[in-house]
């Protein structure tokens, strides 16, 4: 019998993500631009607080709880992931990426510091999430600091974030079939989305199979939430994103709308869900209320 | 009795950087841009391959056969020391930084690969840095890959190599003090330096009081190198640099030179040689040799 949809009732995902939030937020205030110069302690707090969804963060923390990680590395790992997110968005945004000036609604880094200052805090915000997690007054197994380091460094480098730019960067203009266009976002925002899943899976003991299946919600939740944000490019206004709107079709940018058209994104993003769902229901694990219901959320952000 | 001398007189630093050198070499060549796409590992590689005097990998390496440390720990460590290295080269020679054209005699990766692939290496260049040190299929110890990444990156962020940019950024056309140059340059380039030392050290079981006398030798020579690289950039010619000599007074920044004069600046680099000379003595260490004369290799540079 499939209890899912009795337990998902019982779930608040507001009330959970507001709690957890509210632990990010303190930390990333706590840990972001400390004892650093203040014309980069600027820059770096502008880029990371008071702003966006926390996604990343919120994945970190649901996997944690349902494998009954260590919260303390938890909440580490999930501003790690975070602020590598954040670091993506600043030097994304600079004039010789996509030269956007708006991001949630506020002008970027570059427009508010200055290119000089955006560049070095992305790159202070990389190597922040790496000392975020490699504490030395913390008594986190050093074990488990060096998984996160390893999965973070593969999920932000060439083989992840890095490398999904680069594809998309020579992507403009082109017209790619859905498998390039699918391996580009695996890259670009689905290997960091799944290794905040797997980190958090990291601050526990997951047995092999549920870490696999934690992978799998991962790999499908990350690719659904590219498809969601392609349709939203099309469907939404700046002010209800708080960044520029339809700028991928402005750019000529290859896009799950432009390849399948809205509806079958539409239906691609519906698929990809039922595979999160599957996924997790195979995973063994008893708590996975968080990630059902982020799951859930990340879809029904395109309606 | 101080059998120093004697024992420097047998050591061949050319010979040994040689056969470092090659293993350093062929180390990247293998770990640099592999299975990246191919507009994200050309420029990467062009970065990090056929250049350079690879200090810092020499400095884990000496660090590391000083207290017998584990040689692949050292080689990884060595590989990503340089890798942070280039990245900051390749981001410091962009447009909204220092706008060089010109690195080790050839053209900037902005200039040969256009600014948004140079932003790119640079960013995975760094990640990579943290991958190389925590191998999932070595069987370094997970203790010791952590330590790595703890160094490593305070050493690269924001109160260290980023921080010392961000000052640099805000001193051009000011008028620094001697102790607020050497706080910047401690940040810029000594923070690297200082790590590729203790990360050697980090390779292997150092007793406190030699990891303690192995961070005076890494903080000396640290500054050591930039003093004699502000005499340099006074003193040579851009062909004997491979880089564009003259940058520094060109855009109006402060130096040791400009603040000390050059034969005082001569003079606060021999006494900075004698530091670190003094940090090996108290080490307690016995094979020192190639950490010696490196120091040598250091500030000879200036004559």
């Amino acid at each position: 019998m499939d209890t899912r949809v009795k337990v998902e009732s019982l779930f608040d995902l507001d009330l959970w993500s507001a709690q957890k939030l509210s632990l990010v937020e303190q930390a990333l205030d706590r840990w972001v631009g400390q004892s650093a110069p203040a014309s980069l302690t600027q820059p770096m707090r502008y880029a990371v607080l008071d702003g966006g969804k926390r996604l990343r963060p919120m994945l970190v923390l649901a996997s944690s709880e349902a494998i009954g990680g260590n919260p303390r590395a938890a909440l580490r790992a999930a501003c790690a992931t975070e602020l590598i997110h954040a670091y993506s968005l600043v030097h994304d945004d600079m004039p010789c990426m996509d030269n956007d000036v708006l991001r949630r609604g506020k002008p970027t880094v570059h427009v508010k510091f200055g290119q000089a200052s955006a560049l070095l805090a992305g790159d202070a915000l990389q190597a922040l999430a790496f000392e975020l997690l490699t504490p030395a007054d913390d008594d986190l197994p050093e074990s488990m600091q060096a998984t996160l380091c390893r999965l973070l460094a593969r999920a932000a480098g060439a083989q992840g974030m890095a490398g999904g730019q680069a594809i998309d960067l020579q992507s403009v203009g082109v017209r790619l079939e859905e498998p390039q266009l699918r391996h580009m976002h695996q890259l670009k925002t689905g290997a960091l989305l799944q290794a905040s899943v797997l980190m958090g899976a990291a601050t526990g003991h997951a047995e092999p199979s549920a870490y696999r299946a934690l992978g799998d919600y991962g790999a499908a939740i990350g690719l659904a939430f590219q498809v969601v944000d392609d349709i939203l490019d099309v469907t939404a206004d700046s002010i209800t994103l708080g960044k520029t709107a339809g700028k991928d079709a402005e750019q000529d940018k290859p896009t799950y709308v432009s390849i399948l058209g809205l509806e079958r994104s539409r239906g691609y993003a519906k698929s990809l869900h039922a595979q999160s769902v599957s996924a997790l229901k195979e995973s063994g694990l008893g708590n996975c209320d968080a990630l059902y219901a982020l799951a859930d959320m990340i879809i029904e952000r395109a309606y």
